[in-house]
């Protein structure tokens, strides 16, 4: 085993882990809101308990930058990740409670697909927040946030376009237009938290 | 009275106790804007001249940052407070001027909650700020203000769903939608402040 | 010849100086988009090469100061103005995306005062960027920027109440108002970009 030339508090590491499954619960959350058949009100209160457990994680993470004196990559970057992470979290929340509050129950289809773009995003980050550790292997993480990011910018184009082919009233407009907004903001706010993964790593290395 | 450390340009208090009394102005001239029988015009004019004041701190406190050697507190953070409270007052501003611009005469009755909380924030606000130097009794000042966001948080949503129950015209409700959303975004960058307030007050404890 | 105290990268300017001239060429293609008679289909695909243009840039900025050891000026600061041009280009590439998506013919005609403060703006930012090396004369640029961000507002608000003059069905409007508010949200990024500058110079001076 290296020797370590700082000690440092690993369990930051741990908290990073552990807001990001928050996520993997968020997105598990939306695609059961878009799905038929869903007791829309319970969902969103799930939601709202897991974008509040987020929260907490977040705010952990936040006390511990402040009272730990050396960490484990710059301060100011633990930080960003953190706030940026949290930042996903309320663009999922803000999609579910949108559903809810517009009594919307039928979206443009390709909706679904920007969903499972976000589980995708969810799964990666998730997986990638071990690897910081080591700072290694994160490269294949944010090429494909990357990717994944550009193809929901794609549907997203589409989806938006599609509102006006003259099947939706103007009041319907409206409400669509703030949810597929609100996906697409979360699919943004995942390719931030790659970016700053990325800005770290390469700092680090 | 105890022996200080290191010197600090101790009027760096009163710049952000006076970009904040501008916030104070802004948000009574808010109220104004949306009371029955508001000369429109000129209240829009006069929260045109609290804005151009509040830029004119913000510029001081930022000029003042670059030219002290020794900040009393760290020059980001500074820096970062003087803008959050800034934009709390562009949010505001532009609620006043999209209400004469659009030419809206009744706003959703709960907006005017919105605007009581808005006030109830610059006032904690203002009251916050002095205590800065002495980095303490600020817990309440932040709790509340979350407090009231998340109360905020609950009214917008409220007044969102109430413009599409049919009172409303698609256009008016493009227009009342700008308008709430600003008022939404004022009450956020209050809570953006107070963010920074306890980031600085954690670091500096 | 003056003694240099510490050997800088000089290539950070010229990549900065490559990086806005991708902003001129995107307004002149924002132009062309909204003139008359434009192969609109080839506009937008020239215009998202630009955008690609600019990321590579961008990019290049991004790695070369995590791989420099003594840079010009903040690494923080350098990152901020390579994110803050970058920012523009996205605002100008999703008008011309808008334009097309949306398949809108006619725009409000104040919109081409917009394009051409975008023009000016772009060149001013342009012709600044060699300045930053020896930091000097760089007060006209900020000072034109902000006049010129003010002057762009000022339309901006007539644009929008334009739109609700009756002239517009609702779906048109909702259309209209993205398209205008990307034009603005590119003339803002542009005074954010002279923000980044002026901190710079003000720090460095």
């Amino acid at each position: 085993m290296a020797l370590r030339f700082r000690p440092v508090d690993a369990s930051f590491y741990d908290l990073f882990s552990e807001q990001s499954q928050h996520l993997v619960r968020g997105a598990a959350l939306l695609a059961q809101m878009l799905g038929e058949g869903a007791d829309r009100e319970a969902v969103a209160k799930e939601m709202r308990a897991a974008e509040h457990a987020c929260d907490e994680t977040t705010h952990a993470i936040v006390r511990r930058v402040n009272s730990t004196f050396v960490t484990p990559f710059d301060r100011e970057d633990i930080y960003s990740l953190a706030s940026a992470i949290d930042d996903v979290m309320d663009e999922m929340d803000e999609a579910v409670d949108l559903v809810l509050l517009y009594g919307v129950t039928v979206l443009p289809p390709e909706a679904a697909s920007q969903v499972e773009v976000l589980q995708r995003c969810a799964d990666l980050t998730t997986n990638a927040m071990p690897r910081l550790r080591a700072m290694q292997d994160l490269n294949e993480y944010w090429i494909e946030i990357n990717r994944l990011e550009n193809q929901g910018d794609k549907s997203h184009r589409r989806i938006l376009a599609s509102l006006f082919n003259g099947q939706y009233e103007p009041l319907e407009v409206i409400k669509l237009k703030d949810i597929v907004e609100s996906l697409e903001g979360a699919i943004d706010a995942f390719e931030t938290v790659a970016n700053i993964v990325e800005q770290i790593a390469v700092k680090e290395s």
